[in-house]
C-alpha cells in the first residue's frame, strides 16, 4: 500500500526526491490513476493548478448551505465505474426530480407536455423520431475504442453533424431538434462537429436514449452532498501525495523521466507523467523535447465546447405546486435547456439553465447582471412571474474557467478522427494521456474520466 | 528616432527598466510595429523565442552556401508592403522560373502542359473553370475587413468549403481541384476549413488568379538571398531593442501596463504588448488575468494548416534541358505540388516539393529517411531517373517546428469566424494581436504580417 512518501515529499513545497508517476491534474481521471498507482506501491505526485479536486467537477454553496454543482453533476445507468466508487467510498445519491409535465417554449408559445419531445403534428414527430433512429442505428456501426478504423469512418468524418442533418432531416422540425441535441449532449453547434465525432460519442454512451433520458439514462440521479463530494472523498485515498494550487507549465524528458515544472519553477522529477488536461489545454504546456506534431495538429483540431450553467433559487420549487416538473426547453434563447435542481429535500427549490453554443460564446462577453436579467426574463415566460422572485443567482461561464476552457469536453472537427485520432490515447514517450476526452466509454462523463485513469495507471503499470 | 533604450536594457539580460512596448515575436508583424514605434520615439522590446528572426520565413543555406528557403518565400503583384519594404532595404528579388512545360501525374499517367491546369476533356474543363468562376465570384461578397458582417455570413461560415465543393462540382475532376487548391493554397483539407475561410482568404488576396498565379501571381517573384535576408535587413533598424532566444512564457496586465515573463523567469515590464503568434500559439502562453473565454474559444478553432516543405538539390536543372518548366502536379501523393526552386543564376537545380494536409500529418511522423525515399519516387516517375541523383535534400516539417506547429497560417473552423471573428483584432487591455491571421488584406503571407505590425503599432500609438 504505498511506500512512506509523505516523508519523502512534503506537499507544500517542491519535491526534492524523484517520484515514480507525476500526474498533471486532480480531476477523477487524476485522482483514480494516483489511486491506483498507490494501491501498487509507486511514489506518486499529482499536480492540481485549482485550489481544489474535481477538474469540470464543482460543488459550490448557496447562502443557506446547499451545495450548488457549478460543473458536472449527473450519474445514471450504465456509468459503472462513477456509481461503483461511489458505493465503494459510501457517496450518497437520489434520483433526479421528474414528476410532472415539462415545457417548451417556441416562438413565443408555451406548451407543456410529457415525455422527451413536446407536442408536434403528426408527421413531423414521425420525421423526429425517424432522424433520431437513423442517428442512433448509425452510431451503433462506429468503433468505440478506434473510431477511426469504423467502416466508412473516412465518409463519417468528411462531413459535419450539420450536413449530415441536412441530407436527412427535410422538415424544420427534425433540423432543430438534432441542433438541440448537440447543443445540450456537445455544448457545441452541430456545423462545428465531425459526424464521426458525434456517432462516437453516442456509441460510448451505449445508445442515444442513455444519453438524452433522465430516468433510466445519464441524468437519472444527483449527488446528495455534490459531485465534488466525491472527488474530495476519492482525493482522502492520496491525500499526502496531492499538491493543490500547483499550475504545471512544463514537461522535460529524456531517457530516465520526466522533469516537471510548475509555474512558480518548481520542479518534480518523475519516471513517467500522466496528463490528464483536455487535449486542447494539456498542449498549451511546454514540452521538451517538443510535442509529436501529429499530437499537436490533434490538439489543435479538438476545441472545448462552450456553456454557461446558471442556478436560480427560490424558497420552494414552486413549479411542482402547478403540476410542472421545472423541466423545459427555450427555443427563444438564450437558455436552451432547464431542469429542476433542488436538492433531494425539496427545499430550497433550484431551476438549473444551460448556456450553450453559439449562445454561450455570445452571453459569455456580457456582464454577470446582464445575463441574470436574461434568463430571469426566460424563466418568467416559461414558469411565470414566480420565477423573477429568485433569492440567489449562482453562475459559472466554463469558457472563462481558466483550467478548462469550456465544457463539457472537448469535441473533435472534421476529418480529426481519421487523420490524427490514432495519437489521441498513445503515449508520448513517458508522457501518458488521460482525461475524459481519451475514454472509449462515457467519454465526457466522469465516468469516462475514471475509466481513462484507470486506463493510464494499467499503461505504466504494465511499462515498469 | 527613439530614445538611447540601449543603455535602459541590455539585450542580454533581464530588462530592470520599463519599456513603452513589449512585442512577442520577431517576424515581420513584430519587425514592422517595432520598427514604427521606435520611429515614432518609443521605447521598444521584441521579445523572439527562436535564435533568429523571420518567424515562418526561414531561410538556410545548402553545402555550396545556396540560400534555401524553408518557409516562406515568394512574393507578387499586389502585395504592395512588402515590395515597397524590400526596395527601401535595397533587397534584391528576381522571377520565378516558369518557362517550358508542366507536368501532371495521375493514376500514374503522366502529361505534359502549359498553364494553370493539366488537360481535360472539354466538358470536364468546362466544369473545373465553371468552379473556379463561382468560388472567385463568391469571394467577391465577402467583406474582408470584417467578414463576419458580409452578405450571407451565417450561411457561408455553416458550411465547410469541402461541402460546398460537393454542391457545386459533380465531377471528379472538378472536386478534385477544388480540395487540391485547399491544400496548395492553405495547406487543409477543405472538410477542415469554413467556406467563409476560404472565400475571405480569395478575396484578401484580390481574387483567385492572384492567389494561385505564379507570373502576375502571389509566386510571382523570390528573394535572391532568401526571404529571411529581408527580415535581418528589417531586423537591423530595430536590432537594439531584440533580444532572441527569449520564448515568454506569460503575460500580466494591470492598470498601468503589462508585465512579461520569459521561461527562463526573466520579466519585463512595458505598458503595452503585442502578441504577433498565430491565435492557436498565443493561446498557449499564460495570461493574468485570463484571456476573455470568447478570445481563448475563437484561438481553439483556428488549427494551423499542416506542410513539409522540401527541396530537391541537383548539380543543374536537368528538367529545363527537356523543356520543363519544373512545375508539376503530383495527384498520387504524397507530394501534392512541385516548382523549379533553382536561383537566379540557375545552378544548382532544386526541385521545392510540398507535402499538404492530411499527407503532412501522416509523413510528418515518418522519418526524413522514409520521406526522402517517397519524395524521390515521386520525382522519379515526374521529372525521370535523374531526379534520383540528388546531391541534397533539404526539409522541414511546420508541423514540428515548436514555435509555429504548422503552416502556412491558422485557418477557421466552420462558424469561427460569425460566432467569434470580432475578438480576432481587438486588444484585450493593453494587448494587442497582431501576426499575419490578423490581416485584411494578403493574410497568411509576409504582406498581411506587414500590414498586422503597422495596425498594432497604430492603434498603440492612438491609445497614447
Amino acid at each position: 500500500m504505498g511506500q512512506p512518501i509523505e516523508s519523502a515529499c512534503r506537499p507544500e513545497s517542491a519535491c526534492a526526491e524523484p517520484v515514480d508517476v507525476a500526474i498533471i491534474g486532480a480531476g477523477f481521471a487524476g485522482l483514480t490513476a494516483a489511486r491506483a498507482l498507490v494501491s501498487a506501491g509507486l511514489r506518486v505526485t499529482v499536480l492540481e493548478a485549482r485550489d481544489r479536486v474535481g477538474g469540470r467537477i464543482h460543488t459550490r454553496h448557496a447562502q443557506d448551505g446547499t451545495p450548488i454543482d457549478v460543473g458536472g453533476q449527473w450519474v445514471g445507468p450504465g456509468q459503472d465505474k462513477v456509481l461503483a466508487l461511489a458505493e465503494e467510498l459510501g457517496v450518497e445519491t437520489f434520483p433526479s426530480f421528474e414528476e410532472g409535465e415539462n415545457l417548451c417554449l417556441h416562438n413565443g408559445r408555451l406548451m407543456r407536455f410529457t415525455g422527451l419531445l413536446p407536442p408536434h403534428e403528426p408527421a413531423a414527430l414521425a420525421e423526429v423520431e425517424a432522424t433520431f433512429q437513423a442517428l442512433d442505428a448509425l452510431a451503433q456501426t462506429v468503433d468505440a475504442e478506434t473510431p477511426w478504423t469504423s467502416p466508412n469512418a473516412a465518409a463519417l468524418d468528411s462531413e459535419s453533424f450539420d450536413a449530415w442533418i441536412i441530407r436527412t432531416a427535410t422538415s424544420d422540425e427534425a433540423r432543430f431538434w438534432m441542433r438541440f441535441l448537440a447543443r445540450s449532449v456537445l455544448a457545441s453547434e452541430a456545423r462545428e462537429l465531425s459526424l464521426l465525432h458525434v456517432l462516437f460519442y453516442i456509441k460510448a454512451a451505449g445508445g442515444l436514449a442513455a444519453l438524452i433520458s433522465m430516468g433510466g439514462g445519464a441524468q437519472e440521479r444527483r449527488f446528495s452532498l455534490g459531485a465534488q463530494h466525491l472527488a474530495e472523498r476519492l482525493a482522502d485515498t492520496v491525500r499526502p501525495h496531492l499538491r493543490l494550487d500547483t499550475p504545471v507549465a512544463a514537461l522535460a524528458q529524456d531517457g530516465d523521466g520526466v522533469t516537471i515544472t510548475t509555474a512558480t519553477g518548481d520542479t518534480v522529477r518523475a519516471r513517467h507523467a500522466i496528463v490528464t488536461l483536455p487535449p486542447a489545454l494539456a498542449a498549451r504546456l511546454r514540452y521538451s523535447p517538443p510535442l509529436p506534431g501529429t499530437r499537436d495538429h490533434l490538439a489543435q483540431r479538438m476545441p472545448m465546447g462552450a456553456c454557461i450553467k446558471v442556478q436560480c433559487l427560490y424558497p420552494t420549487p414552486f413549479w411542482r405546486e402547478e403540476g410542472l416538473s421545472g423541466m423545459a426547453i427555450s427555443e427563444d434563447g438564450p437558455v436552451s435547456l432547464i431542469y429542476d435542481n433542488s436538492p433531494a429535500a425539496g427545499t430550497p427549490g433550484i431551476l438549473v439553465a444551460f448556456i450553450e453554443g453559439d449562445e454561450a460564446k455570445e452571453w459569455t462577453a456580457r456582464t454577470p447582471a446582464e445575463r441574470q436579467s436574461a434568463i430571469t426574463q426566460s424563466l418568467v415566460r416559461l414558469f411565470g412571474p414566480r420565477a423573477a422572485d429568485m433569492r440567489e443567482y449562482i453562475e459559472l461561464s466554463w469558457l472563462e474557467e481558466e483550467y478548462a476552457r469550456g465544457g463539457y469536453a472537448g469535441v473533435m472537427v472534421p476529418g480529426a478522427w481519421t487523420s490524427l485520432g490514432a495519437t489521441l490515447r498513445q503515449p508520448t514517450g513517458r508522457i501518458h494521456w488521460a482525461g475524459t476526452e481519451t475514454a472509449s466509454r462515457w467519454l465526457g462523463y466522469m465516468d469516462g474520466a475514471i475509466r481513462s485513469g484507470e486506463r493510464a495507471a494499467a499503461e505504466i503499470l504494465a511499462a515498469r
